[in-house]
């Protein structure tokens, strides 16, 4: 794509993926006029002081001048934007999302963009960090990162390489997948956690003693709990939206707790040990594949 | 405590916990000979080749010669190290653990050590990493950390003291807890963060397409997961040794995760923010308090 093609990027919802999108795009001089959409003002003249976008606007007609649109809010109010942005899409406008789910925005998109469907690209940049605002957004967020595409059979191999493209230039690694297959593979190793970080915190705090409890807590149970610090509305909209692969993964995690538990009633150490040692030997593999 | 009463020091598993106190002692000039047992040679030629002892040893009635002596095996050597050094033990030699459940220590202690448990002070360094061996010992492990002591009611203050004093030579900062309260508190905040990551990577690990979701596990699970690549031997042994505890907790986080599922299947959006929220908040709080 040449960098003509971008002269405006609009962004919906400049927080750290929009945000980062903005400066990604800006720091490889990708992007001349980057206008944002929002529903915090605050947020969004916060965005403008800090140059991560150029032009604040609330009028989604906006779309019209676009190169791009990306659709950065949470999953919940991505309806809304589309059927905003629906009447005001010219031909040549591409629009690609951030979301973490995919089946649910593909199903909004052909809802809610009618004829527009094929110039919808979903997307999923796998960057989050448990900070959420403009002020985390960093130009870098995406270098080496993986962002998952889930293009629609309507998608224009053109279209595709579009959004494709200005990915790239955030310095993002592109993958394509199918969104239901997305959308299992995700619950499996990143809505599940969240869930389940967000579950022991709630336990903790909802413990009759949790005051001392928090006092002794110390260095695992902060990075265990890392995830329980990200934003509740996003992470609410994720696990609703894709539930019914997270009720999966959640039950066959269940399952394993289960067995856990059995495993120290009986008191069975040589058990519990090979369930820790497999683990262990699996996650030291894996890290040592991201080296 | 003078210097002058740490002139030897024994110390039995060099490992992480036994070496950084090691090298703690030595940091603060505190230490004159530091004697190092261990069961694996090859770690404890590595702790003397590295300087974090200056004599290894195998032979337990070498704590006769000990001012002061560390048990910092997995608590399921322990009782074995109790009952091989308490024919040596002098009367002038104080004891104590690195073990991170305190009322099978204890326990271990009155059946084992027998006339001498007085002169042994349990106590738990909060201070655990999921690097374990002496190679990723430090001096400064134990800077601005808890250490909970559970004294014995046979303890004389003065025996207290010592074991207070080493600690606080490493920098640490002391707690006093009875046994059974530090065994229901790290159940809550430290055992069972540890069991759900390692029931989480498992269950990854078996799963029919485990190496694909492995692929694009990232931020979030690298840190949920850390003290899934803890020592699987050290865990099973915390595990099964606080099982009644950490039971009692898993049955609370099962009820927990039932509470969950069921918002989920009945598509309970405001249900699912209230708690994520709410431990968004917990959390936040106390990073807040630990700075």
């Amino acid at each position: 794509m040449a960098a003509s093609r971008l002269d405006t990027v609009v962004i919906f919802g400049v927080g750290l993926i929009g945000g980062s999108f903005a400066l990604g795009l800006k720091a490889a001089g990708a992007a001349k006029r980057v206008i944002g959409l929002g529903r915090n003002p605050a947020n969004i003249e916060r965005a403008l002081k800090l140059g991560v976008i150029d032009e604040a606007c609330n009028d989604p007609a906006v779309v019209a001048e676009a190169d791009l649109v990306l659709i950065a809010t949470p999953v919940g109010q991505m309806g809304a934007v589309m059927g905003a942005i629906a009447p005001h899409l010219g031909a040549g406008t591409v629009v690609t999302d951030g979301g973490s789910t995919k089946q649910d925005v593909v199903a909004l998109a052909y809802r809610l963009l009618k004829g527009r469907a094929a110039q919808f690209v979903p997307g999923h940049p796998i960057a989050g960090a448990e900070h959420s605002g403009v002020a985390a957004a960093r130009a870098d967020l995406y270098r080496e990162r993986k962002v998952v595409l889930t293009p629609l059979p309507e998608n224009s191999e053109r279209t595709i390489r579009r959004v494709r493209a200005a990915w790239r230039l955030c310095g993002a690694r592109l993958c394509r997948m199918q969104p239901a297959e997305h959308d299992r593979v995700f619950a499996a190793v990143s809505h599940l956690p969240h869930l389940l970080s967000y579950a022991l915190v709630d336990q903790v705090a909802r413990h009759p003693n949790g005051k001392q409890l928090f006092e002794y807590a110390a260095g695992g149970f902060r990075d265990f709990t890392r995830i329980a610090s990200s934003h509740s509305e996003m992470w609410r909209d994720i696990c609703i939206a894709n539930r019914k692969a997270v009720l999966k993964e959640l039950a066959g995690y269940q399952r394993e707790l289960a067995e856990v538990k059995q495993l120290l009633q009986k008191g069975d150490a040589a058990g519990l040990e090979k369930i820790f040692t497999r683990a262990r030997a699996a996650r030291n593999k894996w890290l040592k594949k991201q080296q």
